[in-house]
């Protein structure tokens, strides 16, 4: 079993696969007489047919070291996941390689960071490590299937 | 001054303002082999010219007693508020009456639970009673100013 090394999640070293939702820098605009600094539009939403929604993801905690032994894709939509605590969670992707995924990448987010998974990235499910395991997602809601999975054989393991 | 006394935060009592984004009841499906449950298409996004996108705002730490005395709406979009910590925030709204805000109400959210105010609902600034005062936000990003603001005066006091 191949190990991956977690590494910090960052805009420049995601950004083939998304968009990293954080406070990075000055505010945009600060509003509410100076009481609030809007950051703003983070993420590239991108839906093929349907519409943007909200939705809640409630996951088991998890551990590492993990074993990543599936993948999977929306074609559709790109999908957000908003962690609705202060704390990391663990992100795994890959690129494409003829409609598989290639060898994986694993990320570690710091506390207040989201992301936004581009349209049809490969990753892996929602991996929380600390509770609650509660996100806000943004993605396609519609009547398509939306989801591509892959099993990993064999897996790899996602350590510190 | 008027006191507002802070009220739970429920979905019958927040109808008529916008959606409690919470996990309420089972799921509407499980994923992820078991490990995720997904809550469903939980907020009524509705735009007005521009498109969906996600921001963050990162508030100042607010406390009780609160004088509000400033509301706004927007006028072309529903505006979604999701904390990126686990701790309760403070909610003010007011119906409309006659293109200004009527007698304002205080909600208490309790951790885990978000908002989507709907389009044109009257609400004061975002109000964090607790660090980090850090909100992921759904809302319209377009060229519209899109923001009417009233000051009220005689302003109201929030108490627990």
């Amino acid at each position: 079993m191949i190990d991956l090394k977690c590494q910090p999640l960052t805009a420049e070293a995601f950004a083939q696969f998304g968009d990293v939702i954080e406070v990075n820098g000055p505010p945009h605009k600060l509003i509410n007489a100076g009481k609030c600094g809007r950051h703003h539009d983070l993420a590239r939403l991108d839906f093929r047919g349907g519409r943007a929604g909200i939705s809640l993801f409630n996951a088991e905690i998890r551990s590492l070291p993990y074993i990543l032994d599936l993948m999977e894709r929306h074609p559709d939509g790109s999908q957000a996941f908003i962690p609705m605590a202060h704390v990391p969670f663990l992100v795994t992707v890959a690129p494409d390689e003829g409609d598989r995924p290639g060898t994986p990448l694993a990320f570690m987010t710091r506390a207040g960071q989201g992301i936004n998974l581009h349209r049809g990235i490969w990753h892996g499910v929602l991996t929380p490590l600390h509770l609650p395991g509660l996100f806000a997602v943004v993605d396609q809601i519609g009547d398509s299937a939306n989801l591509d999975e892959v099993s990993l054989d064999p897996p790899f393991r996602v350590v510190p």
